[in-house]
């Protein structure tokens, strides 16, 4: 499928650390705000394309950091979700939003098939194809995967403040995240919450499901307030933050059986 | 990803009816029993090659007059099952299995990573990178995609008779596996009953969840009892049985809303 993407143009996907040697494999679906050149702007004026309405501010720094400390793979997605949300099915009206939040997106309006078929199969679909290979060659070797996608959302939300700094995304499977809530539990300075400000009812657990659920794997979704790591200071103070609580986590998953039995007494 | 499949030997997946007009989809996982010739026979006598540890004895001419019938697209795996299971992720032991029923497989024992991988990405990643670029493009015209698998099981499994002679198989979204059942319940000559032989929990329903509910596509799986299609006359009988359920069904899940909820009082 050629078209959207012109040859000077990158893959939608980097692939960062491949060989680290965490079990925890980083994903970062909004990481980056690049528009494809053939889609101009969607009609939006230049501030719309670098708010949260585009990608998630901060959420690939933040990546970078905890990959690097926890020496764990991370696979970046570069384009604007506003071309496509790579964390959205084809069939979601969310995939190619006509509205985000309360901005009309006019390039997104009554696309064609082929436009919508594009798009699905140059951004969407090489994404998780690179993710789906690269836990296929873990899987090919045994090695224990757990899924961490990373995420950040806005403050204030259609007029309305958010209460929570981080947020612990899960759907049916909810080993890793009981145990990440269950440590953030600990923290006095950070309040964290369990499928808030989104959950699974807002189809925002498309990644985990995909590549998590569909393979078993322990996975979670981290939301962090966007305003907490707009700035270098917030990114290193939550990549630290993170990297205490996944090394925890990972200890705990491996822990065998009966000490997590007992430990829970 | 070369080295498993010779040049003069097909692709895993073969597309039917592609522009069928039904919005069911039809998918046949097991359809062949074609050994790769790298595989050789996995050590196994000719005899246990033609069995169903090997494939869905009848599923693919059910399915092959079912599409047909119902003009439906049909997508069909032509490689056995003991190559590789493509309704298991890769991560399952049943994937590449070293025992199947009660028959050990020597050619699945104790195989390199690159050997997993190899059978990984020529068989498992092809089939299904093909059923979603075909969903894709439904998506990408705004075609609604009923997504139903077609399955057979053998009579007895473990030396234990299975009474029943259609398995009408979900996971978590049930809509389509209640209406089909609640149609099979109209007829007198047949046993059919809800996730038998098999349910979720043998994690049997992969492609269904993969495909199916990824996409929030109304889906079941079909397992009808193989003794009952291993002949012509049993193959076209049970296609056109299908057929019946399949076009009532269509029907009712394309019914206004309002009209389901009146015919249910």
């Amino acid at each position: 499928m050629s078209g959207l993407l012109r040859p000077d143009e990158g893959e939608p996907v980097i692939v960062i650390n491949g060989d680290g040697k965490s079990p925890v494999v980083l994903v970062c679906e909004h990481a980056g705000k690049v528009m494809p050149k053939a889609l101009g702007s969607l009609g939006l004026p230049p501030e719309d394309l670098v708010r949260h309405i585009a990608w998630d501010i901060g959420a690939e720094a933040v990546s970078r950091q905890l990959a690097q400390a926890l020496d764990a793979p991370l696979i970046l997605q570069r384009y604007s979700r506003l071309a496509y949300d790579c964390n959205r099915p084809p069939e979601s009206p969310g995939a190619m939003p006509e509205v985000s939040e309360t901005t009309r997106i006019p390039g997104n309006e009554g696309l064609s098939e082929d436009q919508r078929f594009q798009r699905i199969r140059c951004l969407y679909r090489p994404f998780h194809d690179a993710v789906s290979e690269f836990l296929d060659r873990r899987a090919a070797r045994g090695a224990v995967s757990l899924l961490v996608t990373m995420h950040s959302f806005t403050p204030i939300y259609k007029g309305k403040r958010r209460h929570l700094d981080l947020g612990v995304l899960h759907d049916r499977d909810s080993r890793l995240a009981d145990i990440v809530l269950s440590l953030c539990g600990r923290l006095k300075d950070i309040v964290a919450k369990r499928n808030e400000p989104y959950g699974p009812e807002d189809g925002v657990c498309h990644t985990l499901n995909l590549h998590g659920g569909m393979r078993n794997l322990h996975n979670v979704m981290l939301e962090i307030r966007n305003d907490l790591i707009s700035h270098e200071t917030g990114q290193s103070q939550w990549a630290s933050r993170l990297q205490d609580i996944l090394e925890q986590a990972i200890a705990l998953v491996f822990r065998p059986a009966a000490v997590r039995v007992n430990s829970s007494t």
